[in-house]
């Protein structure tokens, strides 16, 4: 025996979800049903809508559902001349959060990885290629994370800026604040050591 | 700044999920957008069936999109005459798992728990009385949870059956098959011992 058929295919969609299987699905399959069929029904329509209509931003590539996202859009954003560069948009929540940064971005939306078929193309890069040939800024700032295919993405970015003769720095990576030496990785602390500034 | 409208609004439904927090919410909708459109609009379309079609069945209240579950509808499973009742669709599903019951079930979806306000009305012991009254069953075998709240409601459903002169039976509580003593609480201990057979 096994659940009806309905109740089965539910159990098997919710395991599309990342880091859902099948018992955590079962588990949400009977909470919505028993506790929670306005949220689920809403859930449907919002999934619906949000699968149809969430695009790429023309320009900086991150999810929305208009052509230009938010930050494009914002006029004193785009003035500023500055480029940041990030992974993901969940990278861009994160430097948002921060309030430190007023530019715009380019969102990559993952990183080089030859092994696993992902190129420039891939990244969005002959998009960010055309548009530092049409719209040069004064500094592109590379903030992907400090992995080796991240470096490696910082790197290739780095030397497409100084074709067009465009500044590009990266993000400082060092001991985090608030973090103790005598717990911080090596690696974390060779970078530290070799980024420091003179007061 | 946050994610645009419809993304937000997409994080949020996601965490009427049970288990699902702010975080989690981000990360399923980033990767159904990003890895699975295809899938998520499948489980928008399921998930709005399933919470428009599945009701309780009307013999035994487990969940099912028919009048009837597949074990209600049966025939030779109702010959039996062999009740079982358990607190949850899941709980039915352990039991068939076993391949050792043959009867049909009564699903409470729930347990007596008066300081929630759940009596026995909502756990469906008036429909459960009715059926008793109309069609005697031979057997009530209680499978509700070994937890305070479970053994009150088998014993108000023993009381229940009396009443109507029902032999009810519980399952047996003891040391789990393949467990060692060494690592067995005392409770379930105790159980093992009042609940001893003869060889």
């Amino acid at each position: 025996m096994r659940f009806s058929p309905l109740l089965s295919e539910l159990i098997d969609s919710l395991t599309c979800l990342p880091g859902v299987g099948k018992k955590s699905a079962q588990r949400m399959a009977f909470h919505l049903l028993e506790r929670n069929r306005e949220g689920a029904l809403k859930l449907s329509t919002v999934l619906h809508n949000a699968m149809e209509h969430i695009r790429h931003c023309s320009q900086c590539r991150t999810f929305t559902e208009k052509d230009l996202c938010e930050i494009c859009a914002h006029p004193q954003r785009s003035e500023s001349g500055v480029l940041c560069i990030v992974e993901s948009p969940q990278d861009v929540l994160a430097v948002e959060q921060t309030m430190a940064f007023d530019g715009t971005y380019f969102v990559l939306m993952g990183h080089l990885s030859p092994i696993d078929g992902i190129g420039p193309e891939e990244i969005g890069l002959t998009i960010l290629e055309s548009q530092l040939k049409e719209n040069p800024v004064s500094e592109v700032i590379l903030a992907t994370n400090p992995t080796v295919e991240g470096e490696a993405t910082a790197h290739y970015i780095a030397q497409l800026c100084a074709k067009y003769k465009i500044k590009a720095s990266r993000i400082a990576h060092g001991v985090p604040v608030g973090g103790e030496l005598e717990y911080i990785d090596g690696n974390t602390l060779t970078h530290a050591f070799s980024g420091r500034r003179t007061l």
